[in-house]
């Protein structure tokens, strides 16, 4: 997908919502686990289902899918299965949509090169979140797909990113210093460009969202840690947003797990609507 | 599995050799795939009988082999599947061998503690490797598992570490500065201790190795980049050694892709001899 597809999709539908696909097997709802267990399918299904289920109620509110590939790996093969069956069935029947596979991988060039053809030749993801710590290497293959997007981690949303990625850096003696994370930005910017580069930026540090706008200017940003974690649409969006809206909100837990009745769908529905009503008005 | 147990292993066979299974089904020797073929049964089984035949023929001279996931990834599902597989023979066949997922993961805590559930619970792997960048949060899941253990990245062997890995760091005024490797090992040593932390460092900086063992003085190294990458058994032994052993030297692709013809086993058995050979005599 293009940055203009992206940009077209956003205004069409008038949001700028991520749903987070955290599919945890123990907090599906217990009226599919039932529905699995009638049909003495392998448990794993169940994740399917309430995916499919979901993405049907909230597919007119969100303009993309974050997988976040941990709940699918902690099923085994056959939740990785299920993580196969869930990509298609967005490209299959939503194709306008952006899928992310939230797996943050980050290795040597030869291995990194066998992460990309699992997420954008397997399965046929838009876009993998990414570790910069090995620095370009682990960056370079995914850059090699037309049309597919290297999202590269900047600032993240977690307590813990201040153990290093805002230590303060220099990289030799006559250079200005700069924090961690800054110098991904300034660096790997380089590597691509806006339409093949994007930066997870976390939504609980909207002051540093600001000044991270001003270096990347042009690039989408997919920010986690709106909800669970803290953060609000309308400190992100003032703080963040450029004139091609250039973000990506995910909610994850706020959506899919708001409700565990049988009615589970149509409150993440409206959970999504409430978000988009938010975005709304930063989109004109 | 102990260090004290580790450590005994490598007394008992002389080795420190970890042998890495970046099983690519494109270059898995035809035999095999003949093999497979005439069976018709998925072609993602060639990596297991792969794997079967390499492991068996390597376990008298390695003392951990380490499964690099994103090979399994790029086979999908079915290829997961395999790497179950490999996982479950090796604790069946060679209880002693510590087993290594080299997956390079590093998320936030919730999604860290789904990454743990997939190796150490659904797969009995001993160790998984991961990536700093996020901070504690992505490590202190796997530090919860009794006799499982957190390799995380420090230095690595490919080029572009020093994109980012060496910049010089401060994390306030009064600080002495420091490279953010060096910063990654005094901090997350911390977080647990010799038994349940390792770090990986690079065998293409034997240099740096040596300074890093002064910094961490019991923690094992995990040292990929012997062989296809230049690195020496030697060169590593000699900076990097303590009076545990305290490294687990890995080649990958110098043994498994040693031969492609029906000796394939045989020869990946004999390089592996070879290294195991020269580790000896730094074994007294």
């Amino acid at each position: 997908m293009t940055y203009n597809q992206l940009y077209e999709q956003i205004c069409r539908k008038g949001s700028f919502l991520c749903v987070g696909l955290d599919t945890d097997i123990e907090k599906i709802p217990v009226c599919i686990k039932e529905q699995v267990r009638a049909a003495s399918t392998d448990e794993s299904e169940a994740i399917f289902l309430f995916n499919k289920q979901i993405i049907d109620s909230t597919a007119e509110y969100s303009v993309a899918y974050k997988i976040n590939t941990a709940f699918y790996e902690a099923a085994g093969s056959a939740g990785m299965l299920q993580m196969e069956r869930t990509v298609s069935y967005i490209k299959e029947h939503y194709p306008d949509i952006f899928v992310i596979a939230d797996a943050k991988r980050g290795d040597i060039g030869n291995t990194a090169k066998q992460y990309a053809k699992a997420f954008f030749e397997k399965m046929d993801c838009d876009a993998v979140t990414l570790s910069p710590y090995m620095g370009g290497d682990a960056i370079m293959p995914f850059l090699q797909y037309k049309g597919k997007w290297a999202i590269i981690l900047a600032l993240t949303s977690n307590v813990t990113a201040e153990d290093f990625e805002t230590l303060n850096t220099t990289s030799s003696a006559t250079d200005n210093a700069m924090l961690l994370y800054e110098r991904v930005l300034h660096h790997s910017a380089k590597w691509g460009n806006r339409d093949n580069i994007m930066f997870v930026v976390g939504a609980t540090r909207p002051e540093q969202l600001k000044r991270i706008r001003l270096i990347c200017k042009d690039h989408f940003f997919l920010v986690p840690g709106v909800g669970a974690q803290g953060g609000s649409v309308e400190e992100v969006a003032t703080a963040g947003m450029n004139s091609s809206c250039g973000l990506l909100i995910n909610s994850s837990r706020g959506i899919i797990y708001a409700d565990s009745s049988e009615n589970f769908a149509e409150v993440a529905a409206a959970k999504a609507a409430e978000l988009v009503e938010q975005m709304k008005s930063f989109l004109k």
